[in-house]
């Protein structure tokens, strides 16, 4: 990439891809995702009918790429629950963004100044799930392109694509559309990802990992803010 | 525990909590589990239109809880079905429940007396289901607090988790009510048991298992009988 | 099998029982069960509006009894999937079928003549998936029956009994019926063969495995041809 060491930006983007995701990434995932699940309608409700459910559903915005990635290769689905740090902090951040009094919580990160920044530091979790869900595929299935593609699709996508069952779960039910058949912006970006991350991963495309990470996560950041 | 050491049911928990359940109270379990198979609108019509239908049904009723478990754990979800001896119990209680000649074993275990006695035992199946579901996960991750209770949770619950699924299998689609949405006293019973049982396996919660297990039972047993 | 012998048949079914799948026997089941997926009402408005989705409904269609017999066994359920050339193949079959020019392949494989030839060699694939799958349990529980007649069913039905699922991918929902309430032909008859290769892989039926795999392709592909 010329215009990069141009720019001098490879080591920045080394830098980048290096950078840790939790907590101030992760919280901020978790705070868009939990907002989404707000601003379906019949949510609110359902946090005060049953509690439970609301908790499980605010998880699956929030960890189901992890849950599809792992049953995609043949994990325990709640894996990642083990990471209890992580369910807690996206616990608080459910419980403040449902139940916080006057609202306050959501009305602030509502706000659109702060939430185009937190929208932004999702779009960098997104792209570092992309990639590490390719990379993990890669390692148990040398030659199965179309597996890394299928994983680093999901990572991507996460909830989204099991949209149908999660709204079951609050008592509704959509059956003539799901994320499949009408590709929302995040889901048709996650899929064109994971073939790039795929074919970075297999050295089909000469591009360094983290310069990939860098570009495509700038693309994210600045499609979703516009 | 004062109050047991002075009634010296020290030594009853422990032989309690050690007692084999195949095949009484298993059989116990299975009988009732079909018993309200057999109470749901239209699982009768299935039985004769298609005895597969049926007979899967059954299965879910009767080891659900295991189908789950083993998802959940990512194992393989019909891994208990290589317990020939329980699945055959399973199936005869599941003929004789469904096609026994003048409804006759039916009317027997229905009966209220008996009734009381098999759910009495069926809930002693039950809290050992969830001590030992916790165990299970805590042995795969042993700071996996959230796994404990979600497992133990569906070892205690079963179908009741999946009856949006179960009802699919006899062509009822009810989407606007689940068991999460809408808790009943047994799953309940099963999501604080679960927690229960997880602070006793991680020691924060200062009662040995077997005496944990015999106050829950009693619990269950005497709540469900009333 | 005294007829066998007397036929001289016995090193006819070792030869064809050890004859390889791929890619003739292969093809001409990918073109048959994506022709199935054409039939459906609506699946080609679906392959308009979202290739994605009609390429994984194709996938499905094709590869469903390894997707189903793999989460049966609590494998990854895309671990086919790494068979590279088999999805390729595969692929080539839905494009042809749903995109060629002039409805060219779609109108050469639906000619009577030549889709009897494919039914029949399809129905040489489905049996040999049976046997493998009741082997491939028998693996994994040597004294699991259920297990082993349970993952040779699935293998032989396929994306059958899935088939709701299959439906709401393309937005369609029909809970009333499912393929295990109203069995077709093939899905009963993968039953009844899945409980013929249990007992042969047991030997409680003292017939060869290459003489039944003759004996019941030749019934299948009769059958279907009628």
């Amino acid at each position: 990439m010329e215009v990069l060491s141009v720019l001098n930006l490879g080591d920045f983007a080394q830098v980048f891809s290096k950078m840790g995701m939790f907590p101030v990434f992760d919280l901020a995932y978790y705070i868009v995702s939990i907002l989404y699940l707000k601003y379906e309608p019949g949510s609110v409700e359902v946090s005060r009918r049953s509690p439970v459910a609301s908790w499980l559903c605010a998880m699956l915005y929030c960890f189901g790429s992890y849950i599809l990635a792992d049953i995609m290769l043949g994990s325990s689905p709640i894996d990642y629950f083990q990471h209890n740090s992580h369910i807690l902090l996206a616990s608080a951040v459910w419980y403040l963004i449902f139940y916080c009094p006057l609202n306050l919580f959501y009305k602030c990160v509502a706000f659109l100044p702060v939430k185009l920044v937190l929208v932004a530091l999702k779009e960098v979790v997104r792209t570092r799930k992309i990639a590490a869900g390719v990379h993990h595929a890669f390692h148990a299935y040398h030659h199965g392109f179309f597996i890394m593609v299928i994983v680093g699709y999901v990572k991507g996508s996460g909830v989204a694509l099991i949209s149908n069952f999660e709204q079951l779960l609050r008592g509704v039910w959509r059956p003539e559309t799901n994320e499949i058949l009408n590709m929302s912006f995040p889901t048709k970006a996650s899929l064109y990802g994971a073939i790039l991350f795929t074919l970075q991963e297999t050295h089909y495309l000469p591009v360094s990992k983290s310069t990939l990470i860098l570009i495509f996560t700038l693309f994210m950041a600045t499609s979703k803010a516009r």
